[in-house]
């Protein structure tokens, strides 16, 4: 009965009260909610919206209706994670993490899989040989403590209230709502209890939300929930109108993080990573500047200690640390396909969405325990936005693993040299870093870092 | 799959197709699609609505998901339907069925329990003593074929979709949508298959919509829905802003019918149920016009034969014919209690949600077999709006039976006393029938009906 009343209340534009919402959740998570009652409410939500103190209990309720990492576990160390909305080529985390730990801040992460075209952390760290992903809160908790840096797959009961509304939003066309969206995200970070947050809201054609409007207003909806929940949180909104770096698909991002990590690779990627380090810092310690940490940090990537600390975490993760020196360990294609433009010009924009599908479709389908079929598939872009173009020269390379079960089909060279839209008018890249978001608001940047180069 | 493209599509705006629709309620009524998606479904209805077109072809899948009386069951007689939306003391089938009857038209009529705080026509034939409303199809068919009148209980298979979507609109607040109220009502009428349908949509604060534009908005939904199915309809849009006629309560309501019936009780209620009847006749013959169907069925009353038509119907559901002529071998009161005004003045309104609740708390609870524990129970009015009260003057009379499980509380009598709102300005009565929907449009009436003498 009270349920019914929920429902009629968001239906009319009413707010829920602190006690309906956890009420509500506890009984969602406990089965005693009937999924017809909370997909009613839900599309409520979808069409009402919550308020900005509804979706903040809501978050809360569901970040306790499962297991936790106790807060305070790494005291007197500060304590970092990051949330990436999701995106193509986007290796941040490989980098992020060995670069946080080495400067001395702890990260203890749980990730996901890859979810439509996106990629998912997880899926590219199993590409590393040996390296297992599937840890309890304590042993994730112990291996964090013990060198810094941890990264696990989400166990089975971190926001199990989330793991069964998100079933539920999916087969009742609700996912694109934002105060679930937020709500979703940050359920599963406030049950991690890092100390600061780091949340990385992607824009453009290959995200979640194509528009900069709704990327705001979910990361300032993030960005409050996560400081009225004590976690000193921050987001950055960054470009996807293109991939991030030059590589899609697990092993070969896993390389191009060791790239990175080497001081090289993208300058795009190696500039995501810095900013995003940067600030995190600035929220573990207030005496710090973003500026400073930026230049601190780019010395930990040329210093070698950024990648020594990410060959220590894949051994302490059981994988095969020398894969940092030698990445013709990692998972090698067999077959590389050329995509050769039919045109000459610029490259005016590339449908990012396009290529994550086709980066999908060459690793396609899982094994029975859910491991990617093929870590050695992606593609290999060779230009980007505002690059330009001869005619026949490459755009991209496709490649294919000895696991996986059939050769690359033609259909798929041709959708991904239809993914590059050559203009003749010479454009600028997108700008990387569109705006940054505190507790004080949003502050638009001035992207300074231009510079497109590919590996 | 197809169901969350359909949620989507509904939730933007936008239209099902016919193929859709039918799809969707034929694997909603077998189970195979899901509570949860019809739930988030319905919820996008209640918000974005369904076209004109669309509620027609919902309302037809939901008629073909169960059992229907095969049309032309009673040619080459005219056969009759109606419905009304459900008001307090709304004893109109009781009258109107027999007066049709009487008239030569065929009625074979499927009614509900009560609902809410209005009464239900069932509930009120099961108080006649050995009176059955359990008939299958076949027997309500040849029972109405036979005598011209039966009216039986809505069989567990007459739209499943329906009851199905009724148990799940109720624990999902969406009852109160205009294109489902419809598609509900109309599906149960097209299932039904009479050649007429008169349909009574009751406005006021006892209806199920108080506002008078949706009022109009359903009733012409209904009447398009009816017509396009070959169902020759119109509505009536009538007052719930006071109860009709002076009695609410099972046995009460027959006691007042047979007055009715007789020629005599309130005017109102005489006049609404002639009103009906002569554009009931109307549609059975084009060839007629309401005004001379209206006095021929007067006749019908002052005569004798509609009250020997129902004398002869009673008998031929098993019960005691021999209440027409003597009201006290019905249920009849135990305890009486006045309910006396404190002011004098003018009855300016009655809450009538308040004396439906009021009289459904006399009778409350059923047995097991779903039946009205005190078939007796229910309410007298002494007084109606405009009428003028002095001080200490009855205003109305609760009955409780001798099947009831304790004595009459005071609070209910508060409760009666304060849903009468006694005035120093005289006013006029409500308008009684406020307008006429056919296929060609509403006609707004100026009602010559301000009789409003009670017994």
């Amino acid at each position: 009965m009270r349920i019914t009343e929920m429902i009629q209340s968001k239906k009319v534009g009413g707010q829920l009260s602190e006690e309906q919402i956890h009420s509500l959740l506890r009984g969602y998570a406990r089965g005693c909610v009937p999924e017809h009652q909370m997909a009613a409410l839900i599309m409520a939500v979808w069409f009402n919206g919550l308020s900005r103190r509804e979706t903040i209990e809501f978050t809360r309720a569901m970040a306790e209706s499962g297991d936790s990492i106790p807060p305070g576990s790494f005291l007197p160390c500060s304590s970092a994670d990051k949330h990436s909305t999701g995106g193509v080529g986007d290796k941040t985390t490989l980098v992020l993490g060995p670069l946080l730990a080495a400067a001395g801040v702890i990260v203890a992460k749980m990730s996901g899989r890859s979810l439509g075209h996106t990629g998912g952390t997880i899926d590219k760290l199993e590409s590393i040989p040996g390296l297992s992903v599937h840890l309890s809160l304590e042993e994730l908790v112990s291996k964090a403590g013990s060198i810094g840096l941890a990264v696990g797959i989400q166990t089975e009961n971190l926001v199990p209230a989330d793991q069964k509304l998100y079933t539920l939003r999916d087969a009742t066309a609700t996912v694109d709502s934002l105060p679930l969206i937020a709500s979703s995200i940050m359920s599963k970070k406030l049950a991690c209890s890092a100390d600061t947050l780091l949340l990385d809201v992607k824009v453009g054609e290959g995200a979640l939300l194509p528009e900069i409007a709704d990327a705001q207003e979910l990361a300032s909806m993030m960005v409050e929930i996560g400081n009225s929940a004590g976690q000193r949180t921050r987001a950055a909104i960054t470009d996807m109108n293109q991939p991030l770096g030059c590589t899609i698909g697990n092993a070969l991002e896993v390389t191009e993080a060791i790239d990175t990590l080497r001081g090289r690779g993208s300058s795009q990627l190696r500039h995501l990573c810095l900013f995003l380090g940067s600030h995190v810092l600035a929220l573990c310690d207030d005496d710090t500047e973003p500026e400073e940490n930026y230049r601190n940090l780019a010395s930990l990537l040329s210093g070698g200690e950024a990648l020594d600390k990410f060959s220590e975490f894949i051994e302490n993760q059981g994988g095969d640390p020398r894969i940092t020196e030698d990445t013709s360990l990692l998972p090698q294609a067999e077959e590389m396909v050329e995509v050769r433009s039919r045109k000459c010009g610029c490259v005016c924009g590339i449908r990012t969405s396009e290529i994550g599908a086709a980066a999908q479709k060459l690793s396609a389908g899982r094994d029975a325990s859910g491991q990617v079929r093929d870590p050695a598939a992606g593609i290999v872009l060779q230009k980007k936005i505002a690059d330009e173009v001869q005619c026949n020269e490459l755009l991209a390379t496709l490649h294919r693993g000895s696991t996986a079960d059939a050769r690359i089909p033609p259909q798929l060279i041709d959708r991904v040299r239809s993914a590059f839209c050559i203009g003749e008018t010479r454009i600028l890249p997108p700008q990387l870093i569109r705006a940054l978001v505190t507790d004080e608001g949003i502050t638009h940047l001035k992207d300074h870092c231009v510079d497109n180069s590919v590996g």
